[in-house]
């Protein structure tokens, strides 16, 4: 056994406290299976005296991260407070600088800070390892870049955010309005008071660029994600995907082309009863491909207590057993700055159009898509009641170009009464 | 760049050649990734002229195995030969003994020497790796053994035999019988012309006995699998099963009990929607359950030249970028003989009974039940236009033994035509 691992843990709520708990109950394995003693020597929060439902009376306290990071006695800091800047970001440079191990669960600071924390990282001849910052207690990131580290990666496709997904399919089985879900997913602890991180496709997306770095051994770039939140998701359009045998997910995908990375996070129909469509309530998925390996896919939860203490824990394995993969799956050098690119591949659509309920109506949209090449799956036309009648169309694979070319064109008619609906169908 | 990892090949058939064509391929990805270039310096095969869709010319050419671990320009052995004994494990032995790292695909040979191989690979400083022994392309290995680490284990599960699957989901799908499945399954490739390895359950078994070992850091007791194959499966139970709402599976369980460790493989039922019960066709799934992160599923191929070379060239990165993990999770010194247990926790059952058709009949089975405390979810009589009815069953959650004494108590009966099936459910 050789000497212990220090550890500081900066941010005592739900994951910091899940770190304490791990390592106070299972303290004899971790050094089995570390080779190493696991002792927390110093912990800091906001609030001293806060009740909390374990004890840290036994660790130095810090009211200062940052000076947390500075203490001679601490070998490893983890930072569990979150925000992108601030005193996260100070703590992790901090300790990082001076040569200390980071393991962070903050996904918006490396989505933001990803490649200049792993540079500094290896400057210092330091780790900085963060699986609980995707996908919580799944070991997606080491999947990614250990257990895959022999394909050249095709896409990787993500559900990454369980309240996003908990909205849609509540949405589905109980026929109640966004507006409702979300209320009652904010009484239940799954939303935050303020949504608009997780509902507006942000966090996922934080996540997704962190993948895609891995996968493709690019610098993380957040801003390239083209972001879409499930907020504009109606129910009249889950409810009519189901009819026709599709699902709508909340769905990141990562693709590299030949002219530069694809990186989306945006609602997406997927068949009903591909493995993203079965995936029901809070749970995660990421699914990933490579050209030796072909699909993989991961499920488990991707948040809360234990699971993500339970991958900031893992990384403190690793630490301990002298594992020193590059963050991101090559040294920092070797990350390129990839073009942002969006897919050339065809695709189907759904679309869903509000329209005029009178003759030859109908005949102007299919001429309209059939002269920009777009051709139809499935076309159902629902009278709404009103002056108007629904349209819905599940389009053959096509560009994005020629189904805009043909939506633009619909949409300047005065027999459309609405913007046009469409999402893309995602082959999984 | 340190100086290139020199790699020995023993085997060139499927396995093998996946292997050489992924470093021939990804040769500079493989090195950026593990900070060292990959060289295959020497290969080993049964004919040295066979016909292959690869170019092995550039390599030295051994035609003893144990040979090429000798060689002193091979730093790591990959053994792609398969056979428990033989030269596949004279091969790995003297490359272990030597201080050489081995990597290999041969759950047969861990299952029986694993323990006296990671000893072994232990006292000369090397490792012993073998993700692709697992579950294929699944990186299930570095999952239990890595990204799980930081929980004690409860159970692990998993469907570890793509050609049983197949054959019961095809059994299921096309109502055929389980001869004429698995005569399709030979021809298309699925199933090997002696198919009692597979169907028997033993290459599942020996899968399952290497989880239990990474999870619950116990010596490799394959002796300790209850093993039971797919063979006694009829297109009757699967059928009845569907019925219900269930489908029967191949299923690996190991768990860890007060009084031991449970290993067992055999034909149980699963909810049709479940997680394990929506898995179709040749892919394997792995379930692992763990007192933090609670339940995660890992789905992919499980066999396969491309999948098996990519968990086999996965080893290779790590051991290139100086990843020493133990074998088994722990150091072989802290590996324990664990009791051989069988479950006390009660479960449901499917039972399928052949009854002679008249009154009474139907009512002695239930009060047989009734007797050893046996409850009874759901029933249903089919006569089966012979003498005789079929009568379906599924218990509630009950132990083993009192099934067994209410069975027992039936079988000796005049009015119980065949001996009883029962088939397990599993909790999923």
């Amino acid at each position: 056994m050789t000497t212990p691992l220090r550890i500081g843990i900066a941010g005592l709520g739900t994951v910091g406290g899940g770190v304490v708990k791990i390592i106070q109950k299972h303290g004899k394995l971790l050094a089995q299976r570390g080779g190493a003693g696991f002792e927390i020597t110093a912990v800091s929060a906001r609030s001293r005296n806060k009740n909390r439902d374990f004890d840290v009376s036994a660790y130095a306290w810090e009211d200062d991260p940052v000076a947390m990071s500075r203490r001679d006695d601490v070998d490893v800091v983890i930072e569990a407070m979150g925000g992108e800047d601030g005193p996260a970001k100070a703590a992790v440079e901090t300790a990082l600088a001076a040569g200390k191990h980071v393991v962070t669960a903050n996904k918006a600071m490396l989505a933001h800070h990803g490649q200049a924390m792993v540079e500094l990282a290896e400057a210092n001849s330091a780790c900085l390892r963060y699986e609980a910052a995707v996908a919580g207690g799944i070991p997606c990131v080491k999947a990614l870049g250990e257990g895959l580290a022999a394909n050249g990666m095709t896409r990787v496709m993500g559900v990454l955010n369980g309240t996003c997904n908990y909205i849609l399919t509540t949405m589905e089985k109980t026929g109640a309005d966004y507006a409702d879900v979300l209320h009652d997913a904010q009484q239940l602890g799954y939303a935050e008071a303020d949504p608009s991180f997780d509902v507006g496709g942000i966090d996922a997306a934080h996540k997704l660029a962190l993948m895609a770095s891995l996968a493709f051994g690019t610098k993380v770039d957040f801003e390239g994600v083209k972001t879409e939140g499930i907020d504009r998701v109606s129910l009249e359009d889950i409810t009519h995907a189901a009819d026709m045998g599709y699902r709508v997910k909340l769905l990141g995908v990562a693709r590299m082309h030949d002219h530069g990375l694809e990186q989306r996070m945006q609602p997406c129909l997927v068949p009903v009863s591909s493995s993203i469509g079965v995936l029901d309530g809070v749970t995660n998925m990421v699914v990933c491909e490579g050209d030796f390996v072909g699909q993989t896919v991961f499920t488990g939860p991707g948040a809360g207590e234990g699971p993500t203490a339970s991958a900031i824990v893992a990384d403190l394995v690793d630490i301990a057993r002298g594992v020193r993969t590059p963050a991101f799956g090559v040294p920092a050098k070797d990350l390129v700055a990839a073009n942002r690119a969006t897919s050339l591949t065809p695709t189907a659509y759904y679309l869903r159009l509000a329209l005029k309920d009178q003759p030859g109506v109908l005949a102007q949209v299919t001429d309209a898509l059939g002269k920009s090449g777009v051709s139809i799956e499935q076309m159902h036309q629902n009278a709404n009641g009103g002056p108007g009648a629904t349209v819905l169309i599940v389009t053959h694979e096509t560009t994005r170009d020629a189904l805009d070319e043909a939506l633009t064109a619909f949409e300047a008619s005065e027999n459309c009464l609405a913007p046009p609906v469409s999402l893309r169908i995602e082959t999984v």
